[in-house]
């Protein structure tokens, strides 16, 4: 069998498959660690979640982040708030939230309905509970090869890179999308350790040409089946960040990357699966960023007002 | 003759030389119109240049900006604190100036001495007043394709490659060079205009191939001659943002560039000369940065306190 579906079954079988579970599993086992350090020194991460609208498409995240939530100590704080609240209320419940001590993070699900703006209210988080690691001044840190609290996805994409054990100094690397929150910070993050990395986007002229020199390869445009097997160089690794529905031969829909899994397959030396590979690992560095962001606060209450006279978990 | 000097003496024999005065000059003429605009509203922009220590490499830089913030009716406040200055001393005095209305702007002069971290003192600046474009947050938004106050020196570099008037769009960029305050912002303000991007670096295995398939090179390393004309694509713009001083062989210093400029003139499409390429331009952007920092200022108050409640001249 040649299927990709029987590949991704028997991930023992086929050392070029980057498993996301299995990396998401062992950076899960250290947050847990670290979340009982926490709680053993009062210090109880909590996470809220805000909802807005029908949110319908988040409904199966949340619950995802809820059951690892769970899994690792962390409480998970699961709030809806209706299609019809305005900017000026949400933006004063994210300064409530920022100002209560008892929350450690606080998370705006995706979509959020069309009279507000998720960048905004991104950046009303404050930045020592901004999880997602999508305010400004977090971006802007990456960009300083200062790391506090990066955009999930993106540290979530590099990791898979990592999990290749290829050595990154000087590893060529083509990113293609250029998306704020995906592209550009996988760019930075890469930059940092010292890849020559290359973004492309759908003005760039000849994509293949990038594409066959890359020694790493990362998509992230939400096109299915953009990169074939023919566009990309013999051994390289390729990470699939896209995450599409489209309907399969018989009717029935599926998901699928932005990579040609087949054709990429019998070229690329390591491949993610889609679903199964960066996904699981997301989830996983939202955790790590929940605990990292209880930690920095405690670290700065203690320098505030020394340590053990603030007890966070009321 | 075909020395660089002689170039230089004369850009419109020239077309291939982009001349930073030229450019620089057109957007200080925009820029003085905003400020006498700002004026007429009654906000005086003032701009607090704050330089730490013995700080004599700064001297010649600071002349120069009191220079221009002059003819441009900009107030320009020169500040020294000595050597000894603390931490503390230093944060105390920036949040002063950021709570004080009357200062539209703050600039650190670099170097600062070894107990004090410049990092740290441009975080602590307000971002509504960082007109260097170095806060965090001015970085972070510049990802987000939201260019408030970039950082001068690449927004500068970038300008000059506008000036030659090719489209950004699917042009292939490769900036030699991964500095947070020079290299990696050009790479984001250029993806924000559509360009491919590879960001080269000590690290990158062969320079030459990415080199000589771009149509526009940055450089910025701090390495004479890096750069020759052999690697680069015929045709190609070449912007230098090195400064370099270096002994000629008559004994005597001069300052020159990362690239060697006779050999890469005779081969590029067009070419920054060191000096009176980008360096006259930053000084311009700095300026502009001010205005545009003053602006904002304004808007926020209006926003806060309603229309002309608020005289920031005093």
């Amino acid at each position: 069998m040649s299927s990709a579906t029987a590949r991704q079954k028997e991930p023992g079988k086929d050392h070029k498959i980057l498993n996301g579970r299995a990396v998401g599993q062992s950076i899960r086992e250290k947050v847990a660690d670290k979340v009982a350090a926490l709680k053993d020194a009062n210090w109880h991460p909590r996470l809220v979640s805000i909802a807005i609208g029908a949110a319908e498409p988040a409904k199966l995240y949340i619950r995802n982040q809820r059951r690892v939530a769970d899994k690792l100590g962390i409480n998970f704080d699961d709030r809806h708030y209706g299609e019809e609240t305005t900017r000026e209320e949400m933006l004063a419940a994210i300064a409530a939230l920022n100002a209560d001590p008892s929350v450690t993070g606080i998370l705006i699900q995706r979509p959020v309905p069309k009279h507000l703006s998720i960048k905004e209210l991104q950046a009303a988080v404050h930045p020592l509970k901004d999880v997602e690691g999508m305010h400004p001044a977090s971006i802007g840190n990456i960009v300083y090869n200062d790391l506090i609290l990066g955009p999930c996805t993106a540290v979530a994409a590099v990791e898979m890179l990592k999990a290749t054990g290829l050595a990154l100094p000087g590893l060529e690397v083509v990113v293609v999308g250029h998306s704020e929150i995906v592209g550009k910070p996988i760019a930075f993050l890469l930059m940092s350790e010292g890849a020559t990395v290359t973004v492309c986007h759908h003005m760039t002229r000849n994509l293949t040409v990038h594409l066959r020199r890359a020694d790493a390869v990362f998509v992230a445009v939400g096109k299915p089946q953009l990169i074939t097997g023919q566009m990309i160089k013999p051994g390289a690794a390729l990470i699939d960040i896209g995450i599409n529905q489209i309907q399969a031969e018989d009717g029935s829909s599926k998901v699928v990357g932005d990579a040609d899994y087949e054709t990429c397959h019998d070229v690329a030396g390591w491949i993610t699966p889609v679903p199964g590979g960066v996904g699981p690992v997301t989830v996983s560095i939202l955790m790590r960023n929940v605990a990292k962001a209880a930690e920095l606060q405690k670290r700065h209450y203690e320098k505030q007002y020394g340590e053990a006279t603030f007890v966070a978990d009321a």
